[in-house]
């Protein structure tokens, strides 16, 4: 049996920090290269399951595995958009699109289209990603 | 402002319900090849976000991705095992693992190894996946 009373809805201000969370995503990680913003975009428990991986579990995994994607991959910007946000109790389950964009030094730049979910929670007054799960569309 | 009382949390019960759907998948789908079975497995309105495909939704749709799937692949089964639930609110959001058993004709089996982020909702008293999202571990 469960007992519950809530109201837990969608609201401005949670769309909001949500989408201030996903905007850190391109503009400090892939923009600056400031790994040290992932402190603002995952939970400390986060957990990732990238295609290609086992899952990975940590801030600091976690922030290795995106600095050596972003090596590996010369991408240079990473934009998400929201398809489709579900408020669950305390959590927020997003259903979202990203475009990453790729330029090597020298080459035409490529693009790949990502399609992903998170399941959010809050912590320290933030928004941000507990779990986070994506593949390629192709 | 979200205002909440609840007291949600993974029961025996739900453990036990989720068991059940889960097992469906392997011995009703990929056993039987019995596609009716999906109307006990996923909710009316879920979502699939398959790797190498975009998003697919609804039931007939998924069902029809699955039976694609089954006859491309000659999977012959797949055991699905939770790593973690979390239940929040109305939903679970579960983190799996699965092995798929490909076997054609005349060859030998191989298997694949998924991870997969499932969110849960209960519909019509059962269990069932609302949104399904999974990728390959190589």
């Amino acid at each position: 049996m469960r007992l519950m009373l809530h109201s837990a809805v969608m609201t401005s201000e949670i769309r909001a920090a949500m989408q201030a969370t996903n905007s850190l995503f391109n503009s400090e990680i892939f923009g600056k290269g400031n790994m040290d913003a992932f402190d603002n975009i995952y939970t400390r428990e986060a957990r990732i399951l990238p295609p290609g991986a086992p899952m990975i579990s940590g801030g600091a995994a976690i922030k290795s595995f995106w600095a050596d994607f972003i090596k590996a991959t010369s991408a240079t910007a990473a934009t998400l958009e929201t398809v489709e946000a579900m408020v669950d109790g305390d959590g927020v389950v997003e259903i979202g699109k990203a475009t990453v964009t790729m330029q090597a030094p020298g080459s035409d730049a490529t693009q790949l289209q990502v399609k992903y979910v998170v399941y959010w929670r809050e912590e320290d007054g933030r928004w941000k990603w507990h779990v986070d799960i994506w593949n390629l569309n192709a």
